[in-house]
Parts: structure tokens; C-alpha cells; sequence
């Protein structure tokens, strides 16, 4: 199968190329490289040293004979985008191309507008390029389980039978997302699904949750393959960051009391989802939504498994509350359903001590990278504007200040 | 009351900001005249001879005493809009300054593109200098009844309670916007739900119906007041174009079996509807919804009460069913909530033979400046690109290719 694989340098679309590429499908990636400007933007790095892109495709065909095409340039740029389709002639589009973080969002004005405006026209001009070239082409969109808030009732896989006044429907489960990123993930949904509606275009809409660990088959095989792996506040997803405060004996940075429950995936079950998604597509004129992750848990749970785990690896871990910097409830009804993948065919990686063990070792292999100036958070959803000022503290500071 | 009104030059805006300043409230308009610009771009004109917004406000100052405010500028433009605020210190915002024809947006990517961003970044602009600038500030924002599609139960206003598997919360009415300009007001609403939750911001998000009338006491007041009158395809709303089609003999044009049935109210009721909200402001961290209409129909039946209140004026009516350029069902269930603002004080305009023989005779005043060939619909919803060749034609040719 052709897959397209827009945003295929960022996490999750790193790892996702390299799996359809190793099971025998013809992939393109299409790449601005935003993503790495925004590390510089925000004086954070990656905490693996990851690879140019050109030597990390160089190196995957090397190793394995497998070609990786690469088309540089902007999604919001429509006659690039649509060259690209028009020359790989995709089977699939799986479009990560987004900005995809909610404190990066809840800056200030211009990173809110310039999320919304980048997420949304990426997906409007991938919908008309579609509609355009390539009718028969099924979109595969990323999104987050964030769209939906924290509803009271349970959350369905994108749509729900409502009844109301003796009369039902099945209508889009309403959304309540808590940042403008997240809202600009509802934006594309909705014009996703109308798009669907009036042009016949087949989606799959992937509500993930929130991914951890860096590894797969794929990018284990050399460390120029090697994923991202962010621990700062903006970019970080939270286990991801606690165990790399974990192996350098910074305490866990758990928002308010940490009731905030989630649903959680690992890297390994995004790359599998996506081809479940690609190889068995939505049909003409349906926008279907899969809810992607394997297991919900509250932040405080994660907290206390990176301790546990941490103390049988010998690390000192401890737990921190901080006020939330985010607008949510603290503690809340979550129940998310999730079985639309798993009836396609996906086994899931649940989270494990061994995970959790390799998390760890990598966040100890590479502790010497560590800027704990990068942990705390800066960004608070009720400013409308957020100075980052970082101040680079030397560890042992950084320790002292906050016992 | 001080009362800013973006996008004071359009059809609704320019009849509330006469109004609000005729009834007593220190008014300012901020525009930047791009619907006259839009006008051009499509080659079309209103029927009735609008005047430059410097002339009009200059004679309302003549006629009454009242000085409006004029800020020239576009809300897209941060900081013109932040002066704004600061400057005029509003206790209201209204918000009218979007691209709001559905036709419009579906002419092809561009125009679907810059609709959205145009409106969301507007509102988002308005959302991030209320927060900055003046906190109490209660906006209210124009949105549509289009928003909510056509689903088989009731509307609510703004928000349902839903019951499932035993638990309740009370939600946001699903939406299934049908254009890329009506998915840009759910964008819009959605945005402003959030803002009002993290930042306390108060709102209220008012759903119009199909506004229909050019008549306000203050625009009658003179010739240079006179209201825009729009019966293209593109900004032309249905019941305006179709007293049009009857004063020059042309059939009226339904789109497929008219059994599209929609909320509609009288111009005089927006203004009253939009001096009800600011009087009567939502609280801190309120975001509320009132469906903004007063009676619904179904297009065949505005068609025929244009039909009989044009035989009733000697003319001939006929009515011509056109394949439907929308994507949209003929036929449905439809019943819309909207006693917010009954409840508040509205006395409602309903639709009357006085008010179409009213319409019918502007319409008639004005036939002379009537083109025909900007009746028949040119922007086909299953198109992502539609050529809007205009075909000037005389009347008689026009109608004779038509029998």
C-alpha cells in the first residue's frame, strides 16, 4: 500500500514511517522540519540525539533496503501539498503534520493563533487536495482524546445515540476540549466530517491519548534511527517526563492532586494502530473515529508506578504537587471506550515494570543531557500571555531551591 | 451602555449599531469595509443604493444628534483591535465582523480557507483583547442556527442534557454544521466556550436564523440610511431574493423540493435581540447560547407566501424547483428551541402579508436595478472548485432559456 505519512519526522510520525515502511509499504514522508524549530524556539532538546532527516532515511535504507521518498515543504502551502499527491499517489494519508501541544497553544496570542491556524488549514488544504486528485485516497487524521474533555457520562468512539423528547439520533459526541490546541483538533474534526458528508471523502479520525516510551522495533535497530525524546514541560508527554526527573533525582511533577485521568498508549501501539487504520479504510463517505489508546490511568497513578519502578532500579523518587498550571478538574468521571481497534486486530502493549525499566535506563543513559530548568511548568492556561523565562539552573540548585 | 459593533457596515450591523445609538447607548462601529470589497469581487450589488459609511453616520449625527463612533480597521489585525478596546473601553462587544455567506465559503479552498481564518482569527483576536484589556467586557457574537444541521431531535439552546448508561451531564448540543463557513462559527463557538471557562470571560453566542427585511424605524429615516438589500446567490437571503425574483417576474428559485426548513426572523428583531443581550450580560465565566429566531419555515412555504403576497400585488409568480447546489436533506425533522429572549423581551415581528408587501414594493422600487443572471445558483456544495461565470443576460433571454 501507498501511505503518506505527513509530519514523518516528529514522534509519532518517526516512528509510524519506519513500521510501514518495514512491513512492506511504500512510504513518503512529508516534513517542514517545524518541529525541530520549535526546540530551538523554546531552548529545549530532545533529550535522544536524533538525526537530520536525510541521514536517518539514508541509514534505514542502508540497513534494510527499504527507500523512504521525502518531500520537504509546508502542508499549509496547497501547491506543495498537492504535489505531493499528485506524484506519490497515496492509498493512505496519515496526517500527524499539526501542532500538537496544548501549553505550546496556551502561550500567548500568536502560538494560539498560530496553532489554530496552522492545524486547520494543513487539514483543509489535505481535504481539498484529496478531493481534488486523489477522491479514492483514505485520510487517517491524528487527533487526541483531549477533544473530549472530561464529560460526566461515558466517552463513545466519536459518535453517540442520543435520545431526547421521545425522538433519537446518532450525533457527534459533543466536545469539550481545554486548550486552543486541543480545540483546533475539534475544528478539524468537524470539517473533516462534513467534508465526508458533501464530497464522499473517506477518514478515519484518531482521538490518541497520551503516547509514552521512544522505542519500536524500527528505530531500535541503530542509534541514528533513534526517536525523540522530550521531557520539558512544553513538548513532554507526562511519563515520558517523570521518568527522566526520575533518573536524576528530580521530584515527579504532578499538577494539582493528579486526578486528571487520561487514556495511555505506548509508541509501539501508535505505529500498530495506524496501519490497522490504513489497511482496513473507512468507506466512502464516512469519517469513523477511533478512540487510540489501551489503558486509562490518573497522573497520579503514572507518578506512582515511575516511583515504584524507579526504587528497584535504586533511584530516589518523590512526588511533587504543584498548583495546576492547566484549567481542568482535578478529579473527575473518566471512562473512555476503546475497542474499535482492538476488534481490528490490535494487541496491545500494556504499561509494564519492563517499560517502564527500559523508560528509565534511557532517561539514565542520557541523564547528563538533562536541563532540569526544562521540568517545571511555565506556560498557565489563565494568562493570556506567558513569559517563558528560563533560567538555567545547575542541578544541585535546581534541588536546593525547591526543598 | 458603550457598545462596540464589528462589522457595523454589514446588512445586521449597520441596523443594530442604528439602534443601539438611537437608543441612547455611546456606540462605535469598527469596520473595515470588506463586505462592500466582497460585492465587487463577485459583481454583484445590494438593490438599494447603500451609501459610504462616512456619509451615513454623518446624516444619522444630522438627523439625531447622535455621534457613532467610526474606527476604521480590521479585526484580524491585533493591534488595530486592542486600540480599539482601549480606546472606546466597551461594555459590550458585538460581534458581526465575519464572512458569514455559506455560498461564499464553498467557492473553492481559497475562499473556504480565508473564511475560516478570517473568522476564527478574528474572534480569537476578540477573545485574547477582552482578556487583556477589559475582563468585564461581555461579548456578543453572531453565529447561526446552521450550526446546529438538521438532527432528528429537538435543538436545544445552546446546550442538551444527555443521559447514557445511567449517568447525565449537561453538554453542548452536537453540531453538524453544513458549509465551511457555518463549520467556522461552531470553530468560533467552541472557542469562546473555552475562553470563558479558563479566563471568566462572559459571552453570549447568539444562533441567527434566515434574517429577512431591510426596514428598521432609524433606517427609514432617510435615503442615506438606507439598509443593504442583497438577492444574489451568494449573499442573498432566501426570502429577500425571492420578493426580488417575484417583482421582476422571474420564477422564485427553490432549491430541490424546499423542504428545507430553517428558523427565520425580521431585521427589526436582530437589533431588538442584540440590545436584549448586552442589556442583560451573561456572567463571569458564562458562556450562553439563545437561538436567535422567531417562527420557522420550510423554503417551499416562504415561497408560497411570497407567491400569494405577489398575486395579491398583481404580479405573477412562479415557483421553479432547481436540483439543489447544497448538500443538505429535503426533507427532516426540524423544532428549534427559542425562548431565551422572548423571556428577556422580545416581542416578536412575525412574517406578514404588510411586512412582504413592504419587501415586495422596495423590490419593485427598485426592479430597474435588478440583474437576473445573479439569481441562479453557481457554487455547487460537490464541487471543491466552482467557476462563477456570469452571464449578464437581458431579463426576457433569461427567463426564455428558462422555460
Amino acid at each position: 500500500m501507498r501511505i503518506s505519512v505527513l509530519g514523518g519526522d516528529g514522534y509519532c510520525g518517526w516512528a509510524t514511517a519506519l513500521h510501514l515502511s518495514a512491513r512492506g509499504h511504500s512510504v513518503a514522508i512529508i516534513d517542514n522540519f517545524i518541529r525541530r524549530q520549535w526546540d530551538h524556539e523554546l531552548g529545549v532538546q530532545t533529550l535522544t540525539p536524533i538525526r537530520p532527516l536525510a541521514e536517518r532515511l539514508r541509514v534505514w535504507q542502508q540497513l534494510t533496503g527499504r527507500h523512504i521518498e521525502l518531500f520537504s515543504g509546508d502542508v499549509s502551502d496547497y501547491e506543495f501539498l498537492a504535489s505531493t499527491i499528485e506524484s506519490f499517489e497515496p492509498d493512505s494519508v496519515v496526517h500527524f503534520a499539526e501542532q500538537r501541544s496544548a501549553p505550546y497553544s496556551m502561550i500567548d496570542r500568536k502560538h494560539a493563533v498560530s496553532t489554530q491556524v496552522n492545524n486547520v488549514v494543513g487539514t483543509l488544504n489535505l481535504l481539498f487536495a484529496l478531493r481534488e486528485l486523489q477522491q479514492d485516497c483514505h485520510l487517517v487524521k491524528l487527533g487526541s482524546m483531549g477533544e473530549y474533555g472530561t464529560p460526566n457520562i461515558d466517552i463513545e468512539e466519536g459518535y453517540i445515540e442520543i435520545e431526547h423528547h421521545g425522538r433519537r439520533d446518532v450525533l457527534p459526541l459533543p466536545k469539550q476540549p481545554g486548550s486552543f490546541y486541543h480545540l483546533s483538533e475539534v475544528h478539524d474534526s468537524n470539517n473533516m466530517m462534513c467534508a465526508c458528508k458533501i464530497w464522499g471523502l473517506r477518514a478515519t479520525d484518531l482521538n490518541q491519548g497520551v503516547v509514552y516510551g521512544t522505542m519500536t522495533d524500527e528505530v531500535i535497530l541503530d542509534e541514528a534511527l533513534i526517536n525523540r525524546f522530550d521531557y520539558d514541560e512544553v513538548f513532554g508527554t507526562v511519563l515520558n517526563r517523570f521518568c527522566v526527573q526520575a533518573a536524576v533525582g528530580h521530584p515527579l511533577t504532578v499538577y494539582g492532586r493528579g486526578g486528571q485521568t487520561r487514556g495511555f498508549l505506548d509508541i509501539r501501539d501508535t505505529v500498530k494502530c495506524v496501519e490497522l487504520a490504513c489497511l482496513n479504510p473507512a468507506k466512502p463517505g464516512e469519517c469513523r473515529v477511533f478512540n487510540q489508546f489501551t489503558e486509562q490511568f490518573s497522573v497520579m497513578e503514572v507518578a506512582k508506578l515511575v516511583q515504584s519502578a524507579g526504587r528497584k532500579l535504586g533511584l530516589n523518587v518523590e512526588i511533587d504537587h504543584l498548583p495546576d498550571p492547566r484549567v481542568e478538574k482535578e478529579e473527575h468521571y473518566y471512562s473512555a471506550k476503546h475497542s474499535k481497534l482492538v476488534d481490528l486486530g490490535l494487541h496491545p502493549h500494556y504499561l509494564s515494570d519492563s517499560l517502564l525499566d527500559s523508560l528509565l535506563n534511557i532517561a539514565i543513559e542520557y541523564r547528563d543531557q538533562v536541563d532540569p530548568s526544562l521540568f517545571l511548568p511555565q506556560v498557565n492556561w489563565r494568562n493570556a500571555s506567558n513569559k517563558r523565562e528560563r533560567q538555567p539552573l545547575v542541578p544541585e540548585a535546581a534541588f536546593a531551591a525547591k526543598a
